[in-house]
């Protein structure tokens, strides 16, 4: 853990505030999936009482709630910023792809929780529906950069949105901050496969053959 | 469930064969986790006693085994048909992916799994190695592909290849066989964005400035 605690430690317990309790939290729940983690198991993790961990949340309910909030808030500022830029759309949905992999980054333990949720709880199903709210936004892009003609015409757009998301999602499978790159390079790094391809030189459009596979 | 049981139903249970017993079961790890999920959920959710259960496997490891080798064999095909193939590293490596998503495509529920897998047990840790040599062959190809000349030079081969199975293993998210585009339009799409990028027309290189950035 990083965060160190405000609360002055008592009786030789370790002392938690809500960032720190939290932190280790989401850690576990990615570790042994929210489902299978017990206030029990949290308690012995944390080193406290199960009370003590009552005296900041009012369950694991509300730690999940926080901490898919910390995940949705950065996207949700994200799509607020993206959606008061001008120009064209393309060039706005790179911004938000940017953007997201940045909040990605920087809330990682969060987001990663986020998108395991399911739906099982009314905090999941709440989760869910402001992710979607999200997802609604990007598939908008997309449309729009297509209307636009800067989007390839052979895919469909809402599998482009699916596509682009994915690989941004698929990020906290594998990427760790530390020792790994820098969130700027792992940026660029989507943005550049994600909207003009690994192939080198840029392709040309596949034989119509291929197309005729579908 | 899809499958008809083999097995004779005896005194009005329903009759399971072990494929139709794994199929349930997968469900059931995928919706609630595995780790969350006990011999009694299993029990309760088959219609049928735990005894019955222990008649076709050992207990959940067993089911666990079973299922990610599923997804693991399917893999394991493609890459060894890839391997046998001549040619540029690069048609190499999309015909590896394309075979990916038609492995994904039919047996989406056990690569599901699989991808959630986290090495706490023997055979999660067995399954993780299984996966590692996937993803080495994987590396090899666009390492290949890149001392070829045929991979973009500017983003580092290791993330190239993250990137791309990062794409592939996302469609486990999103995708529904039901009613949902078919294997071979699914395959195209993810090459057409992974190769060749969303962008139309294909991009020139991003601007110097950009590069800078990371």
């Amino acid at each position: 853990m990083t965060t160190a605690p405000v609360t002055p430690p008592r009786r030789g317990r370790p002392g938690y505030d809500l960032e720190s309790l939290l932190a280790v939290a989401v850690k576990v729940f990615n570790e042994r999936g929210y489902e299978a983690t017990s206030m029990e198991d949290l308690s012995r993790r944390l080193g406290i009482t199960k009370s003590a961990i009552y005296h900041h949340v009012s369950g694991k309910d509300e730690l999940l709630r926080l901490a898919v909030d910390r995940a949705l808030d950065g996207l949700s500022e994200a799509a607020r910023e993206t959606a008061a830029l001008e120009g064209r759309a393309i060039d706005r949905l790179e911004h938000l792809v940017r953007r997201s992999v940045h909040v990605l980054v920087e809330r990682l333990p969060f987001v990663t929780l986020l998108l395991r949720v399911r739906g099982n709880t009314k905090v999941e199903r709440r989760a869910l529906a402001r992710r979607r709210e999200f997802d609604h936004m990007v598939g908008e892009l997309v449309r729009q950069a297509g209307a636009e003609g800067d989007v390839r015409s052979d895919v469909d757009p809402a599998v482009v949105s699916r596509l682009l998301f994915g690989l941004v999602n698929s990020l906290t499978e594998w990427y760790r901050p530390r020792g790994g790159m820098g969130a700027d390079a792992l940026a660029d790094a989507v943005c550049k496969i994600a909207f003009t391809g690994l192939r080198h030189p840029p392709a040309p459009q596949p034989a119509p053959s291929r197309r005729e596979d579908a």
